[in-house]
């Protein structure tokens, strides 16, 4: 990961057949409420974000407008500020994505009629610029391995919790594996703690029913049906000692633990790096992992270091750039052939 | 994986300096019964197997001697029977491995004092040749990768289930991870399925309290106390329709199916490899490992292919002579540098 640091400089074949240098590119993340995007430099470092409700119910096309609409302005905006013209637009998306087409192969029920859309295809047409897609935990995962948690290590198991649960390994600076575009869904580990509760995948007893935000607060209402409490009130009320919140948050944790635990036992990373909506927000929920990663793991492995995501909610935004610079970088590389 | 199998020529400087063709090394397999060893070609081809008890339970000195006893006596045979001097021994061991000392870090109670033993330098010394040392379970992995079922794929979860239950994913001819020298612990998951048993490893939980040949074993006399059934027969009277059996079996292969699903969902590897004594022996437990894939697996994984180990239980040994051949090849890297 450390060797990704070290590009400085970008070159950039243009119209005239001139070099000139790349100074952004724009990461755009797709999440199941809200979409954001930003100009990233070669560093990793972000421009302001811009964000819009994505409209995932509305369809297919309501959210390429969406994000249409969002990369116009980020690019208008980064030319005034100095950023220069932007080279590539990375996406990432929550579902599954066929990465050599940038076409979605599956996604739960939040996007409706999402897979099966060519959104590298669309975008690059009506953008006039190059794109990349991808599925958002895995550019979580390489946003916090390349200017993130994970920058100092060769390895890492980053996982995300909010809307959904998602956690990958990176190796190398690669998300492992991926053979039938899939991965990443620690959410859909089959989990004791969830017991028979529904996962958003439609199956019984996989660790997202128990453990993403939405399910947290569910639990909640469910045992106190007199509050209306949302997620970010139920860290809060668990962390203040409010009994029920405080079960249930826990109860969170060391499912998330326990399916933490199992990744690390087949993998052994470097470290753990804990991000999303939900990390960082209770630490009763913190204390939960972090006690069953020690309860749970053999002695070589229960030691291993836990750390908080740096990038917060941009390291998708920031994983996606990444991949934007990879095109960029590979254009570069065609263009100083064609030079010679 | 693939390009591995081109190699067809290695080269050793000889202590005259020449350059001689090396047809053989020798792979080790120390299990928690016993200790097999074998010659094997640059092809994975294997020559006879020599094997012993393990005799864990006297100590490492023990261990050691049974090691140096078998590769004596398979050096031999090796020299008579056409395949040459082997260049290099590899041996695949039941505990967690510092694979650049060749020091074991941990094993479990089946392996009193094995931790802290210097397996590679104290077999380099007494045996006059290069050794490797690594864990059983990756040497397992490495050997389908090599020249087993998976010998045709870019990425593995290969699972064994014997005496314990490992499982390693192999990307790329590598073992993934292993940052503390451990990983390939599939046997340590968490697993709802094991309910309150104790784990060899002595934590309550694990997969490998319910999933393990033993436990398979155990579980079948703790139900039916007049019973004096060993493993193959649970396996052999399930699949007769015995209905204690059977459902003790069932459970057993739940267990791993779920595991196997948690570790698929988060790496999506191209295929799943089962072997160890378990695989292969009982209808009964293999519908249940794959039936229980499909039901918990996403759409877009459901029908990962599920193959049995085709090098059975010589997977392990041959995994270690395919690290032994590394060796060798480093080492003629050097002679021809040297020559020039």
């Amino acid at each position: 990961m450390a060797s990704d640091r070290r590009r400085s400089v970008h070159t950039q074949t243009t119209g005239m057949g001139r070099m000139s240098r790349v100074r952004s590119v724009i990461g755009v993340d797709v999440g199941g409420t809200k979409t954001a995007a930003a100009v990233v430099g070669p560093d990793g470092r972000l421009g302001p974000v811009h964000s819009a409700p994505t409209r995932a119910a509305a369809g297919p096309e309501a959210v390429l407008e969406v994000i249409r609409s969002l990369v116009t302005d980020v690019r208008a905006e980064a030319r005034l500020d100095g950023w220069g013209e932007p080279a590539a637009v990375g996406i990432a998306t929550a579902g599954m994505v066929d990465t050599t087409t940038g076409v979605i192969v599956a996604a739960n029920d939040t996007f409706p009629g999402w897979p099966g859309t060519p959104v590298q295809a669309r975008l690059t047409e009506q953008l006039g610029i190059a794109v990349t897609v991808q599925n958002d935990v895995r550019a979580h995962a390489i946003g916090e391995a390349w200017a993130g948690a994970a920058a100092d290590v060769r390895s890492a198991l980053v996982v995300a919790v909010g809307t959904g649960v998602g956690g990958t390994v990176v190796i190398d600076g690669r998300a492992a594996g991926g053979a039938h575009h899939a991965g990443g869904e620690i959410g859909h580990m089959p989990s004791a703690g969830a017991g028979g509760l529904r996962c958003p995948c439609g199956r019984i007893g996989h660790l997202e029913a128990v453990a993403c935000g939405p399910a947290i607060a569910e639990q909640f209402r469910r045992r106190d049906p007199d509050q209306h409490a949302g997620t970010p009130d139920v860290l809060r009320l668990a962390d203040a000692g409010d009994e029920i919140a405080g079960d249930v948050v826990h109860r969170a944790g060391v499912a998330l633990g326990q399916a933490i635990a199992g990744v690390v036992t087949v993998i052994d990373p470097h470290v753990v790096v804990l991000g999303g909506g939900v990390a960082g927000a209770s630490t009763v929920w913190w204390d939960a992992v972090c006690e069953t990663l020690r309860t749970e793991l053999v002695d070589p492995l229960r030691d291993i270091p836990v750390r908080l995501s740096t990038l917060g909610g941009s390291a998708p935004l920031i994983g996606a750039a990444r991949s934007a610079w990879g095109v960029v970088d590979r254009a570069g590389d065609r263009g100083s052939r064609e030079d010679r």
